[in-house]
C-alpha cells in the first residue's frame, strides 16, 4: 500500500549505512568525542556560519525538547508555546515531567505570532498579582510548524525582538529544518536562522539519518556541564559515533539540503493533483506536509488503498488529513496517489 | 482605610487563640500525633458524616494541592482544571514542579460544567494519537470557585459520575468551604459533599484559623505512607498541636459554620449595597467573594477610601474588581462602606 | 510522665502567644508582607551584623532545607553532608525529591571536618571520570549539629575557606542555633557565624516558636524570584504575620537567646547529675541534647518512669538514648528525673 | 595503538549492519511497533523462557535505569544499590533527578550480598524513626557487576527471596550480561536469570549493536503506560526499527551468546598473560573486565602502547587500571598485549 504516513517511515540515506559500515572497525572514544562527531560538529558550524557554536547530538525531538527546556528555565519559570507546539500536544508531558509549565498562546496556521507574544508579555508584566504565576522564561517556536508553515524572516526577527527586550532565550525545535530551507517559500538562510535564535536543533530523524538531532548553541550560551546534563536525562550514547557519522554525511557535500529537496519536489506535485482534483486544504503549507479535507466517505475510500494520518475532525462529515513526503518518497509513488485521487 | 482586598487580613478567631494558651505547657507528641489532632480528626469525621475518614492537617492551599496531586497520579498523568482554577493559575506552577501537567478546560463562572468535562474525556481517548499525551488522570475543582459560585449537588454528583466512568479521582479543593455551605444559594450539606468525591478539603486559613488546612480522604483510599510523603513535601509540622488544636476548636460547636455566616451576612449587605446603588456585578456569587464592574475613574476615586482586589481589565474603561467579606468582617465597615458607594 | 523525648514538646513561648493576641485583629497584608515581618527581619539584620541581608520566613526545617538546597543547586549538582546530616537521614528524601543526590561523607562527632570536605573535593576534580559524576554544589552542616556539638570559629572558618576555593556555597541548617549560641562552648558570635557562611537558618520550632525558621542570605545572595519559589514549593502562608509575629518577639530584647539559656542550663544540671551517678556518655555534646549509653534493663526500668528518644543500638546490652532540654523544660522537673537515675 | 579501554570502541556486529540495509527502504510504523521489533520480541521471550513477557527497546543503560526505577518507586521509595552500582557513581545523579534515594550497602567484589541486604532491611523496620527516612522500595543488581563478578544462582535466588518478602521488586541490571552468561564461571541459564528477578534489562551497546538495550518484564508487571513512559522520558525513538533490527538479528540463531564469547576467550588469554608474568589481581572476574595492579612508573611505561581505563588509586605507588575485551577484540590483539607485558 502507499504510504503518505509520516516523514520517518525508511531507514536512513543509503551514504550514511555505508558510512557506518566503512568506520565500523575503527576503535573510538564514546561519549561523542569521537573524530566523527569532531567533524561533523565542525561542518555543522560552517553550514550555520557560527564558527563559536557548541554542538550535542541527541537521538530524539522530545529528549532534545526536554532537555534544552529544561536546562534554559530557573525552576520558577515557564516556556511559552504556541496551542499548538509539539512540546504541549504530544510530547507526553515531558516538559511538565521535568518541572515546567508550557504557556500556550493562540497560534496563527500553527505560527506563534509576534503581536500575540508582545500582548501576552506585556500583560504578564502588568498583572499585579505575578509573582504566584508561572514566569514566561523563554520562546519556543518550530520551524516548520507542526503544521508545515515557516515563519518569514521578518517574523522570526520580530520574536527575537521581542524575546531579548524581555532577555529570555527563542529556542526553535528543527524537527524538519530541512525541509523549511529547501522549499521555495523560504526566505531564509541557515546562517539567518542561527543569528536569530539563541539556540535551535537541526532534526536527523525526520531527514535521512536512522536517529538523531544536532542541538546547535550558536552564540557561547551553552548551559553549564552540559554534557553531564545530558547523561543524568540518559542521553548521552555511549557510541556517540553513530550519531557522529550520520552528521557529519548529512553535512558533507550538502546532502542534508539535497535530500530534502526530494520531498518538496514530491509534495509540489501532490499538492497540485489535490488541487487539480478540486481537493480542498485545511491550509497552505509550503512544506512536506499537506493537510487536505476529505469527505469522510473519500476518507474512507481512500484509506483503503493509501495510508495517511488522521489530523482532526473539521465537522460531523468532514476529516482533517495529512499526507507527508520526505527524503525517501519516490514520484512514483506520488503518482500513483494522484491517480487515485 | 477600609479594607476588603481578601478573607485573610486579620488573625484567627480568639476561641483559637485562647485555646492555644490553655494548653501551651503541656508536652505534646509531635508530628499530628498529639491528642488535639486526634480528636479534631475524630469532630471533623462526624461532621462530614465519614467515620472512616483518613485527616492529615497541612498549612495552606497550595502545598495542599500540590501534595494530594502528585500523590494521586501517576508521572504520566495530568490534572484536569477549569482554566479558572488556583492551580493552573496562581499557584506558581506548584503543580508542574512535582511533574505534572494542568490540563485546562472552559469554564462557566468558574465552574467545570460536566458537560465539557465528559466531551473533553470522550475525545481524548477517541483521539489515537493519545499515547503520546498526558493523560486525564484527576479532575480539580474549587467549592466554592475562584468566582465565588457554586456547582450545585446536582452538578456536583454529575461532575462525579463521569470521574467513577473514567474511573479517576475527583478533588475538591474547599479554601472556602465554610463559606459555602453557609450562604442560602447552597444545596448540599457536607456529608453530601464528602459522598460525592474522593478527596478534599476543609480551608482553615481563609476561614478564622491561623494557617491551616484539613485535608480528607473519606473513602479509605489514602496514598500509602502519606505522613511520608508529607514529611518529604516539608508539609509535616514538627508542633501539629498548632493545627490540632486550631481544628478541633474550629469543629467544637460548629463554631466553623457560625463564623463563616458572619462573612455571607456583611457580603449580602454590601450586595444589595452595590445593587441599590446602580453598579454592575461581573456576575453572580453567592457566598462572601462580589465581583463588581467599576468605571477606571470610579475605581480610582473608590481606591483612595477602601481597599479591594483589582481582577481583570473588562474594556479600556471599566475594570472587574472583588470585594471579599470574612468571618471578621464587621457590619459597621460594609455600612461605612456602602455609605462611599 | 517525666519527658525529655525533644525540644518541641510544648506550645510557645507566651510572650508570643500574647502578642498574636494583641495584634490579631489588624488587618494586615499577606504572605510576609505585612509590619511584623518587616520589623522581625529588620530585627534579625541587626542581630545578624548583616544590614543588607534578605531575610524568608518559612514553617519546618526540612521545608526550608528543601527549598533552600534545590534553589542554590544546579540539576546537576548535589549537596555536601556528613553521614550524620539531618537531610540525609529523617527527611524523608525531601532533597532527592527535589532532584539533587546528598553527597555523604565521614563525619567526627556529627561534624564534618574541613580535611575530609578538602580531600573529598580534591579527588572528586581529580577522577578522570567526574564528567558522569554528581558534582558538589554545596555544602551542608548543622550548628549544632545533630549530636549537639558544634563546630568551633576555627573549623567553620576552614569549610568556608575550601567552599570559597572551590566556589560552592556553604548552608548552615541552624534548627537548634539559639542552643549553640547560648552554651558556654561557644566559640562564636551569629555575626561571626552569618559572615562565615552564604545562607543559614535561625530555627523558631525548636526555639519557643509554634513554628517557623528565619531564613538568612547573608550576602546578597538570594535566588532570583525567591518568594515565587516559596509559593511554587506550598511554602508561603498566606497569614505570613503567624512568623512575623512570632520572630519579631524573639528578637526583641535578645528573648530568643534568654530562653535558650534554660535548655543549656537544664541540660547541664541534668548532664551532672548523669555523671555523678556514673553514667557512660555516647559523647560530649555541649548543648541541650544528651547522648547516654544505658544498659538494657536500666533503659528499660527508666522508660518507665521518664520519657526519652531511643537514638541506636550500641551493642547487644547496650543503647544509646538522647535527652534533650529546652526553653521550657523545667529545673524541678531535672532534679526529679536525676532522682530518679 | 593497541586499546582495551572498554566494550564499546567498535561499532556493530557487520550483521547487524547488513540488516539494517537490507530492510532500509520497508516502510514501518514508528515508535516501536514495526515487525523487527515485534519479532525480536519474540525471540527474546523465547531466550529467556518468558512467554508473556513484555520488552521494550531503550537507546542506554543509564536511560533504562532511570525510566524502570522511578516508574517502579512511590515516590516516598528509594532503590537499594551496592556502593559500587553504576546507578549511584556513573550516571550523573539520573536517580535523583527522577526524584529517588540511591540507598547504598557494602559490598563485595561488586556484588550487594543476601546478608546485607537483609540485615539492612531488617534494621530499617526495627526503627522507630523509618517514618521519616527514605522507605527501600526496590534492588538494584548488576549482573556481571560493575567489577565484573557474578551472582551464584544461590546468591541470587537468596537476594530474590528476600526481595519477595518484602515485598519489592529485584532489578537486574544486565548491561553486559552476555558476558556474564557466556563466562564457564556462570551457573545460570537466561530463563533462570528471568524467574529469579521482577525486571531486567539485557545490554546491546556493549555487546555488538550501536546502541540499545532490550528491557524485559518477564511476570506481566509492566508499569501502566510504559510506552507513554517512555516518550515522556524522550526515550521512545521515532524510527523504532533501528533497535528492533539489532535485537532481531542479535537473537538471531543466538548471535548475541556467540558473539559474547570472543570476549570471553580473549579475556582468558589476556588473564593468563598478566598471570604468567607475574601481575596482580585486585580481584578475580570471570568475565571480559580485568582488574589489574600496577606499579606506577610501569603503568606509565604501559600507558604508552596499550590504551586501557584507570579505575583508582591503590595506594601512593600502585594504581587500579581495568582491561576490558569485547565482541569485537582480535585475539591477534590479545597477543600483542600480552608480548608488551
Amino acid at each position: 500500500m502507499l504510504s503518505f504516513v509520516n516523514d520517518y517511515s525508511e531507514g536512513a540515506d543509503e551514504r550514511i549505512l555505508q558510512r557506518l559500515l566503512e568506520t565500523n572497525r575503527e576503535q573510538l572514544p564514546g561519549y561523542g568525542e569521537d573524530r566523527y562527531c569532531l567533524s561533523a560538529r565542525e561542518k555543522i558550524r560552517s553550514a550555520c556560519g557560527c564558527p563559536d557554536a557548541d554542538i550535542y547530538f541527541l537521538t530524539g525531538g522530545t529528549q532534545t525538547n526536554k532537555i534544552v527546556i529544561s536546562s534554559l528555565l530557573a525552576p520558577w519559570q515557564g516556556v511559552v508555546a504556541a496551542e499548538s507546539g509539539h512540546i504541549g500536544t504530544h510530547e507526553a508531558g515531558a516538559i511538565e515531567n521535568a518541572g515546567h509549565k508550557v504557556l500556550t498562546l493562540p497560534h496563527r496556521e500553527g505560527k506563534l505570532m509576534p503581536d500575540t507574544l508582545a500582548q501576552y508579555l506585556r500583560s504578564f508584566y502588568a498583572d499585579e498579582n505575578h509573582s504566584h504565576m508561572v514566569f514566561p522564561g523563554m520562546v519556543y517556536i518550530s520551524w516548520p510548524t507542526e503544521y508545515g508553515t515557516l515563519y518569514s524572516r521578518r517574523e522570526l526577527a520580530d520574536l527575537y525582538d521581542i524575546c531579548r527586550e524581555y532577555q529570555i532565550p527563542l529556542y526553535i525545535d528543527g524537527a524538519r529544518l530541512c525541509y523549511g530551507l529547501s522549499c521555495s517559500a523560504c526566505d531564509l538562510t541557515l546562517p539567518e536562522l542561527a543569528a536569530l535564535c539563541d539556540v535551535f536543533y537541526i532534526g536527523g530523524t525526520k531527514a535521512g539519518a536512522l536517529c538523531g538531532e544536532a542541538l546547535v548553541f550558536p552564540k557561547k550560551n551553552t548551559p553549564p556541564q552540559f554534557s553531564t546534563i545530558l547523561k543524568m536525562y540518559g542521553a548521552l550514547l555511549a557510541k556517540g559515533r553513530l550519531l557522529g557519522i550520520q552528521f557529519d554525511t548529512l553535512f558533507t557535500d550538502n546532502l542534508y539540503l539535497q535530500i530534502s529537496k526530494n520531498a518538496i519536489e514530491t509534495a509540489d506535485v501532490l499538492k497540485e493533483g489535490f488541487r487539480r482534483k478540486g481537493y480542498r486544504f485545511y491550509l497552505d503549507s509550503p512544506t512536506n506536509q499537506i493537510f487536505v479535507i476529505l469527505e469522510n466517505s473519500r476518507m474512507e475510500a481512500l484509506s483503503r488503498q493509501a495510508a495517511f494520518c488522521f489530523w482532526e475532525k473539521l465537522d460531523a462529515s468532514h476529516t482533517v488529513v495529512r499526507f507527508a513526503t520526505s527524503w525517501a518518497t519516490s514520484m512514483q509513488d506520488v503518482e500513483a496517489l494522484v491517480q487515485l485521487l
